[in-house]
């Protein structure tokens, strides 16, 4: 079997970076779970339980392309019933850089912003003594 | 007429400043408008004419909104008929260092990508002295 000459995948697009990044996690989710996953969440349950009410079908969707892409790796954690465990890939780890970027741009551009720290600190009352 | 004291307005998601962005600039070609006006394209032509063949109805409801959200400005370059320029303003610019986090994720990671100024000197013959 003759097999052809290697050469560039057909673009989806075009072949700008930005296009082919935005095709990979472009999306209103997707970054949402590579910073659950880069503040330490690992499994299916938790992932879904995010403020931003991430539908399940959309989560489970996302895994799989992210997975596909190389940015995430699968390993089970349990057996009968097989359970997984997420967790982000060097590529993955790499978008942290990415989130920083969507971080820093909100903090300054979109009034009352606050991480998900923040926001349980400001609704504990404070000390009383 | 009574006016609310002013609170924080509903969040789409959730406070998180990455949801929050997202929410403004998370899908496929929002951020292309913006790289192709931090390269210096102004007009609606321009704008629609770039590689990807962004439809101009997304593009139209896309200018719309980054000029809601304070991140493009618009302004009449010519009367009879009425034909606007767009450019970053500098909430808008601030964008780019975004952008430049995605440039280099897609290049470290997608092989095989290039911008369009790289693109089009591959296409050129090399000189043949």
């Amino acid at each position: 079997m003759k097999t052809k000459p290697k050469k560039p995948a057909a673009w989806r697009r075009s072949p700008c970076p930005v296009a082919n990044t935005l095709d990979l996690v472009g999306d209103k989710w997707t970054l949402l779970i590579i910073r659950d996953m880069a503040r330490g969440k690992r499994t299916y349950g938790e992932l879904a339980a995010s403020p931003e009410g991430i539908p399940t079908n959309i989560l489970a969707e996302r895994l799989r392309r992210l997975e596909e892409a190389g940015i995430v790796e699968r390993a089970a954690y349990q057996e009968r019933p097989t359970r997984y465990a997420y967790t982000l890939s060097a590529k993955g780890r790499d978008l942290e850089e990415l989130l920083a970027a969507f971080r820093r741009w909100g903090r300054k551009h979109i009034p009352g912003v606050r991480s998900y720290a923040e926001a349980v600190r400001s609704r504990r009352p404070p000390p009383t003594t």
